[in-house]
């Protein structure tokens, strides 16, 4: 079983985290930068990047005294691969559910 | 925020909701044959069931006595959706990361 896709769809559970990600879009960003638009303490931030580092889609680049947040999305690739794996079924469900409930209701 | 998308991706955080999904590509199952697989109890397997049920990825639908877990892969999409948005960093993170700290430690 894949335990990184666990911890990586875990972390992007969480519309904080998602919003952290987003914000590091734009580029590297110190903590306090990223926790600015967030109405919840720095100590909650940093729990929430910590998830994230562990995840393995934000590293910590030590600048003199400063941390930098950056976004590595590499680990999404395999989410987005994963799901992209049901792709034929996001359209056909209904109709093959249909098909499949109606042939058994027939038959009985 | 994305409640929706906040369920769905708790809910494949886990390899055996994930081999449900896989199994369930199939078609339509019912609970025990979803069950065989694995060495985890009915139960257990059932609040897996019932987890995958409300982020709307598993439908149940009883035929007589029967009930049968059905697909219903459209919320994935969502999460392939969201994650593509960071298709364009996949593969440039680590240059731009370089990029930025080469520059960074120039004009310090």
């Amino acid at each position: 079983m894949n335990t990184a896709l666990d911890e990586v769809c875990a972390a992007i559970a969480d519309p904080t985290r998602r919003a952290i990600l987003e914000r590091l879009m734009q580029g590297p960003a110190r903590i306090t930068d990223v926790a600015e638009p967030f109405d919840i303490s720095l100590v909650a931030v940093s729990k929430h990047v910590r998830t994230l580092e562990r995840a393995g889609l934000v590293r910590r680049h030590r600048q003199g005294r400063e941390h930098r947040l950056v976004l590595d999305a590499r680990p999404l690739r395999d989410v987005a691969r994963w799901a992209t794996r049901y792709e034929r079924f996001w359209t056909q469900r209904l109709d093959r559910l249909e098909a499949f409930f109606n042939q058994k209701g027939k038959s009985s």
